[in-house]
Parts: C-alpha cells; sequence; structure tokens
C-alpha cells in the first residue's frame, strides 16, 4: 500500500460534504418509492456461501468476497489443501447484489408480506472487480422490486416510481430504453437461429455498444452464418432510429422496425406499457423502444429497461422482468420485476438544495468565555431551530471564517465573555 | 439449518414495520446530532486485516469476521496449512466497531477535516459472537466523537447531545453515570495496589454487577491481598449510594464517597463537569457519578460514562476519552472522546411517532379498471402528498381491509372502472 492509512483497495470513506449529498439523495429516493407505495426492507450484508453462488448472480459471482469459517481446525485447513480450494473455508459472503438476498428474503417471511409486495432496498454490495474510476468495490444500490404481480401494472408503478425518483433528483433528459427479452428471443427465432443457441447470441448482441453492428454479426457467424446474416439487417434496419431521437413506445414504430409477426407476445406487451405509460411520466423523462436493448443478466423473461442520462457515459439505472427467479427457493414460479439506479452514478450529477429553514450558526468564542455559558447559548441557539458549532477564536480570523464557510455554515457570531443570552449574539452571514 | 431460507446465524432480515421504525430512530438520532454541530462521515464495513487486528479492538478482535485473499494461489494455501493459521489467507475483515475505522479515517483525512472534528458514525458493525436473544451478529452502531479538543468541553458538548439524542427518542428516565479513569487508578494506588497490577484489577471490579462485591474483593486477593481489604471498605462505602438515588456530580458528593486526596485530578475533572451539565441536560435524564464504573475498553483514559435506562437490562449506551488511540497513526498524541448509543437495545424502547401530515391510502380497484386511469388516480393522490398502494379487490374484503390496516394504511378508496378524477375517489378511515 502506498499509504498506510487509506481505506481497502477499492473502496472510500466520505468526508462530511460528501456524505450529505449522498444521504440528500437517499433521502430522496426513499421518500418518492413510499409515497408510491413500496416499503423498505433489509438484510444483513452477508448471506451463505452457497446461496451466494447458487447460479442467480451471473458473473458477478465470481467476484463475491468470501468469509472464512470461525474457529478452522486442522483438518479441515488440510482438506482445503488437498482440494486445492481456498474457498471450501469460506461459509458467508458479502452480497454482491440486493437481488439475490430478496429472493431469500421473500421466501423466508412471504408469510408475513403482502400478496403483491412492493419492496425498497438500499444498501452497499461489494465486489471484488479490478478498481477503475467511477468502478468501487463497496457501493451503494438502490432497488424497487414488485413480487407477486404477473400483469403489466407491475411495470407501469415501477417504471413511473423510477422517472419520479430521477426526476425529483433533478435529473433532467433521461431517457428510459425499453425492450422485451420475447422480442430478442422472438427476433433470433425469425432469423433462424435454434433455441439452444438463443442465451450465447444475446451475449454477442449485448456487446453492440463496445463492437458495433459489423462485430456482432461477425461474432454470431461462429453461431450461425445465415442467421448472422439475417441479424445484421435488422440492426442496420434499427440502428439509424436509435442513434437518432430514439423510438416511441408504440405499436406502430415498434413494428415498423421488426420483421412482421417475429415476436408478437413482446410487441404487444411493449405496446400496452407505452401506452400505460403514456403522459404518465415527469416533465425531462422520455420512454423509448430498444430492440438492441439485452441488459446482461440471464434471469430476465420479458420486459427490460435501462436508464441514459446525458451526464452519464453509461446508464444510471436499470431492471426488467424476472419471473423465474424468486420462486427458486419455494418450487413455484413467483412473478417479480424490479428497478435498480446507479446510485454512485446519480449521486455526482445532483447538487444538494439550498438549505431552508434557520441557519447553520458558528460560535466563535474567546479562550475566557465559561463553560456553562457557551453551553448556555449553543442551546438555546440549537433550541430555535440551528444547527451550531463551536469554534475557538484564533489569530487569523479571516481564516477561520473562511474554513468555517467552506465547511458549510452559513452563519457566525462572536461570544465574549459575560455573555449569557443568545438575544446578545450578532448572526452575520459568512461569504455571500 | 433448520431452514434454508434464513438469513445467516445470528443475524436478521428487517420486515417494513421494524425497518420504518428504525429508519424514524436514525434519523431523530441524526437530526439531533447536526443540530448540535456534530458532521456524518462514512467508512468502507471492511477494514484491512492488520488494522482490524493492531490491538486497539480489545476482545472484539477475537471476535471479527476475516475476509479471505481473492484468488489465493496453490503454494499460500500450502504455507497456511504448514502453519496451521487459517487467518494468513485473509486480508480484510468486518469491522467489530467504529472507532477502530474513524482512527484510520482521520489519519487518511485529517488536512481535510477541522482541528476540532465532531463526527457522526452511522452504520452497521459485526462479531461472531455466539447469538442469544438481543445479541446479534451484525448489529448497529451510532457513534459520535470529537478529535482535536483537549480540554471538558469535549465531555460537555458530547453528553449534552447524546442526552438530547436519547430524549428526543422518547426515552424517559435516562441515567448517565460518570466516573474517570484516573479515580479508578488512584483508588487502585491508594489503597496499595502497584501500577502494573492496575488493568488487571479493574478486569475485576468490572465484573461488580455480575460477582457482586464479596466476589470482586475474593479475586483481588490473588493480586494483592491488602490491596483487596482496603478496596472492600471503599465498595461498602459507595454501594448503599449507588444502589440508591445515586451520587450526584458534586466536588462534595463525589468527595464525600472517596478516600481522602484519593484521585485530585480525576476528581476536578469530573465536578468540573457537574459544574457544566448543572442545568444544561433534558428533563428526565440523570448524571450521576459511580466510582464503581470500569467500561471494559483499555483505551480509556480519562471521564467515562455509561447510559442505563429503566427498560434496558444492560446499557443503552456509553463512551469515554481515550487520547491516546487516534494518534497511533499519526505518531503523536490527538485527544479523544466519545460515545456510541446502543442503537439494537433502544430501538426497541422507543414508539414511532402518529403519522401527520396526508394520509396513506389504498386504493382497492375492481379488476376491470383501465391501467392508465388508475395510474392517474395514484399519480394525482401522490401528487397531493399521499402514499398510495394500489391493492386488487377481493371476494373478502374484510379480510383485505384489515391486512391493510396492519401494513399501515390509514385509509381506503374504491376504484370502479370509469372513475378518472381523484376528486371522485371517497378516501375511508380504516380502523379506529
Amino acid at each position: 500500500m502506498a499509504n498506510p492509512v487509506n481505506p481497502p483497495r477499492g473502496m472510500r470513506d466520505f468526508l462530511p460534504a460528501d456524505k450529505a449529498r449522498r444521504e440528500h439523495a437517499l433521502g430522496v429516493i426513499r421518500s418518492v418509492y413510499r409515497a408510491h407505495g413500496f416499503d423498505e426492507i433489509e438484510t444483513p450484508v452477508v448471506e451463505d456461501y452457497a446461496r451466494l453462488h447458487a447460479g442467480l448472480g451471473g458473473d458477478n459471482e465470481k467476484l463475491s468476497f468470501s468469509i472464512l469459517k470461525r474457529g478452522i481446525r486442522p483438518e479441515q485447513l488440510a482438506a482445503a489443501n488437498e482440494a486445492g480450494d481456498a474457498e471450501r473455508l469460506a461459509d458467508l459472503g458479502l452480497r454482491f447484489d440486493l437481488t439475490v438476498p430478496l429472493t431469500r428474503f421473500y421466501a423466508s417471511n412471504r408469510a408475513e408480506l403482502p400478496p403483491v409486495f412492493r419492496s425498497i432496498q438500499i444498501g452497499p454490495v461489494w465486489r471484488a472487480e479490478r478498481p477503475q474510476k467511477g468502478r468501487y468495490r463497496q457501493f451503494v444500490q438502490a432497488d424497487i422490486d414488485i413480487i407477486g404481480e404477473a400483469g403489466l401494472l407491475a411495470e407501469v408503478e415501477l417504471v413511473t416510481a423510477s422517472a419520479q425518483a430521477l426526476a425529483a433528483l433533478g435529473l433532467e433528459g433521461c431517457v428510459i430504453r425499453v425492450n422485451d427479452r420475447r422480442i430478442l428471443f422472438g427476433l433470433l427465432a425469425h432469423c433462424g437461429f435454434p433455441p439452444e443457441t438463443h442465451d450465447r447470441a444475446l451475449i454477442t448482441i449485448d456487446k453492440l455498444d463496445k463492437i458495433g453492428a459489423a462485430g456482432v454479426v461477425e461474432e454470431l457467424r461462429g453461431i450461425d452464418d445465415a442467421g448472422a446474416a439475417r441479424i445484421g439487417e435488422v440492426l442496420a434496419a434499427v440502428e439509424p432510429a436509435v442513434a437518432g431521437d430514439g423510438i416511441a413506445l408504440t405499436r406502430d414504430a415498434i413494428t415498423a422496425v421488426l420483421p412482421a409477426g417475429a415476436a408478437e407476445e413482446g410487441v404487444a406487451n411493449l405496446s400496452a406499457l407505452g401506452d400505460a405509460l403514456d403522459g404518465a411520466l415527469p416533465a425531462g423523462v422520455e420512454v423509448r423502444f430498444d430492440p438492441t436493448l439485452v441488459r446482461g443478466m440471464g434471469y430476465y423473461t420479458g420486459t427490460i429497461f435501462e436508464v441514459a442520462h446525458p451526464g452519464s457515459g453509461s446508464s444510471v439505472g436499470g431492471g426488467g422482468r424476472y419471473d423465474g427467479m424468486v420462486g427458486r427457493f419455494l418450487g413455484q414460479e413467483v412473478p417479480a420485476v424490479g428497478f435498480s439506479i446507479g446510485f454512485e452514478r446519480i449521486v455526482d450529477l445532483i447538487s444538494l438544495p439550498e438549505s431552508t429553514g434557520p441557519e447553520s450558526v458558528a460560535l466563535v468564542h474567546d479562550a475566557d468565555v465559561e463553560l456553562a455559558d457557551l453551553l448556555a447559548l449553543k442551546r438555546a441557539l440549537v433550541e430555535r431551530g440551528h444547527r451550531v458549532r463551536l469554534e475557538k477564536r484564533q489569530k487569523n480570523m479571516k481564516a477561520l471564517l473562511s474554513r468555517i464557510e467552506s465547511d458549510g455554515f452559513a452563519s457566525f457570531a462572536n461570544v465574549r465573555a459575560g455573555v449569557r443570552s443568545a438575544d446578545e449574539l450578532e448572526l452575520r452571514p459568512l461569504g455571500g
């Protein structure tokens, strides 16, 4: 380590100004989601090792941090060495997302939850990725999920609540790109890809941003040569519209860019979603059809969406329907749809609102002010609703006041010995 | 595991009602501490393994959860097996308190912090203890600390802010027991214990609650026979007062129960603290001198305190001065004093306030209501400030309404097909 007092690699300390901005953003998100009928829950940050490696987390499973069993016996250590597998010594792990814990939570607590459960989960997750700009090993996710509703109502509530949260954060110009996994599978079938190749083909199409249409077609050739050429035609038809103003989420606009009859179920779903969302989104948030949207996780079964914002190079949120997953622990299918805000991406895009209510005050006191007097003055101002910090007078008052201001205080007052009533204090604005 | 969908051993899921209560309590604590001039920070939940085992955490170090290095090579596994030490395979660990991370944070970020730094830290910590009623393996701590202030002002600000937070939570009848480590060391010296035995002797005195005065004297005999008898005399003099209304934090009351001249520095400190706090504590919070208070952690150097509440068998908070610890990473002494609220103990003692503002509403809708209409009604109510949940009508309306009420909703409205304006809805109160 370059510096032995740094936080662990890829993780961050948050200083007061950062922390205040984060808490403000989380407060806005919470309050919008609660108003829209969602209920916040919390699960432990660790889950059983086996659950974190049950195949629900995709590539994230490989990135999970594992926790050593306590009191490992020599024979366990020897056996792990014999097998060449240190992970045998782990029984728990840090969660890498909030979805795996949610499915476990739902299975464990279903009897106490309403039949349609709208959950909010906000908290840190951990992934042992190579740290890089904007990518951290501990980061916050803010998820909402609706479990138990098979109908489109779930998607509609999820999308409107999410859009409202983004708007309430002051993020203007958000575009929600929408697709349906069934459209993707329908397209692949239409182009001649056998069903068993669909998952592989989607992984390739998901790389469109990085390798371009030609790269996608080239890679698909390895799966099915004729099919790859046909996909290329679809991409060529779609690309100008997606790159331009996007494709409206209406039946006409959707079918215009798809081969006729390719994926009726998905088309019906998306056009009904577009109808329901018409006029229901806050100003500054738009919804667009994007037949090339894949979303990485293999568990999506229907509608998928992703939110783009002009201030961020990558998506600021996304989600979709994942009907097969929650039921895995219950032995029955439970419909579910979820949306996750990319909190670390949006928190840098927003600014704190100007404070309302009584100002924050720094009480700059002389060394000879009686402790009890100082305390009484502080208390009186706190009771009037001020936020109060005590500061010792120093020779360089200009430097002191400049620091206090940069710490976020709006005003200060000098406190001399003998002052006992807050009414005697003169509150003076800082900066301005 | 009895049930494969339970959270990991000793850890908990929080359902909506629990989570709401917890967030409410944390909000109250945060807002009082902020008003008193403290600033919230956040550190990662994991720290380097070496830092968590540097001797600052006392017995908690043994209870820490360790995280496996990623990509362990066969020779590392073999070496750990050879040494019989699985912990060699760990490079990180979950924090067991918020104090060790705070000292690291301060050393890392000091240049950007004010000279007297008043910090708030709220977050989970982990200890691999044997789970039992009221003791969990993941639990929340809510700490404030003042770093950089050697004078009594720090203790006074800390105690008043803490008392105010407990009062704001509605916890009446709190008693803050106060002592000074220098009084304990002075007492031991006065009774004839050589300095090198003091730490051991304090561990014994700390057991007073469990083994009684006779037990303490018996155990101290193993250290110093004559000293043990003298400590017995002090305990006998103190016990009735402590067991009764307690000992006021005034010079007269403090010196009345101590051997004359036993610990002048500590006595002067505590009587000045008592003077400053006189009249400064909220109604329902009292401060008392308790010469038998030890506090477990070895790092305390001066004032120590612990908060008792009639609703809880054990303390609901505590802290003290620890001047030697923060400076360890800086190579210089940095004064510090901290207070930690036992969040898991207080959260069960408080009740949520009656909600103010617009009521929460469940919209009970027929199956044939248009999606777009339903959404518009929900949106209109949300815009008026309501919290709104959609509920499908079911045959057994009584059961439905009863569940909605127990989920915390205050009112409901029936939505029939064709209703398009929120003004047409009749909001009806639930229960009551």
